[in-house]
């Protein structure tokens, strides 16, 4: 039994720590095995200590639903490793139409609880994606 | 005296620290109740743990009256929890105007007293404020 | 020969920490004196605790020879403290040409020999250096 246990302990290391073994490193990509997308290179969440950086989670619209997703696929991401929107520090949102955010950050918001980050917010050229409209990333800092 | 040391204390946690009790996160937004900013979300200053995150700081001029008041802004917002420019470790600027910003860059330099953080500086299409033209965003670290 | 390591130990000290005892923080800038580049006012690599904070390095060409010179120089920077690739948490690419780069991300891609951060790609209008096509910063971690 004991070496079951060290056994499945092995295995979960093996699948979300980083090859290098030398930093406490641990990553996360909506369920991708290795926690990462291999094609464009990039994790959307990396863990180290008690530190998680989240790549940007993407809309391609300034509505309701494009925001509610946003802030659901952070919350998802953060989940992975415990954490909340409440441990949540900076965030960095990049748009391609800042009247149009400013317009929706209600649904933004709410998902904050009343619990805001420090948060920066500038307009750019396009995303990754041509057609998305916002992409959102933040830190967060989990408990010691 | 004790009991009322300790309601000072709890008060004290109160008004600086965030809901969650279980990470050391407090907030400040230019003496503001609460620490933030409620309408568009956010505080301009976090800290967690030894780290101080402070969202971006605006000015609409680039010039010697624009650059210095983004970054007495930056020192007054630092100066809260005990920071100076010295404690900058990273700074990112966002312009909408690159080159009117390289012919002040002496205004910013003398802040930093000789003793300058990482720093990228991007051009982008516009900013939160309509006719804002810079915003410096910084990062620092506190002593531990 | 004690006084002499101690005098070594005191010139290293000199020439890599910053002016405020305070924080354990320490420049870089590619073999510069002083570890920064007064003009602009910016280090390459800051160094604070165990994570390193390095400015944006660019390309002028969005094709292998660009790619190349951009990531060879991270892990240039990277190596002045001990660090690899394998150490970055969180990147953030700006480019004025997300089609461009998207082309050719293979070139990038390998230096991070299958262990991939968190990253962000947004296209700006412009960088620091007119004629620049790609900017790449990176927050990498040290093991503790």
């Amino acid at each position: 039994m004991k070496q079951l246990m060290l056994f499945a302990a092995l295995l979960a290391a093996a699948t979300t720590f980083a090859q290098d073994k030398n930093i406490p490193k641990a990553k996360w990509h909506f369920g991708r095995a290795g926690g990462q997308d291999t094609t464009w290179g990039y994790a959307q969440v990396v863990k180290v200590g008690n530190t998680l950086y989240l790549s940007g989670t993407v809309a391609t619209s300034l509505d309701e639903r494009g925001i509610t997703n946003v802030y659901r696929n952070i919350e998802r991401s953060l989940a992975q490793y415990g954490a909340t929107m409440q441990n949540v520090v900076k965030e960095t949102i990049y748009t391609t139409d800042m009247d149009g955010l400013k317009a929706v950050v209600g649904f933004r918001n709410k998902f904050y609880k009343g619990d805001f980050p420090a948060s920066t917010w500038v307009q750019i050229s396009r995303l990754f994606m041509p057609e998305a409209k916002i992409e959102v990333e933040v830190i967060a800092e989990l408990p010691r």
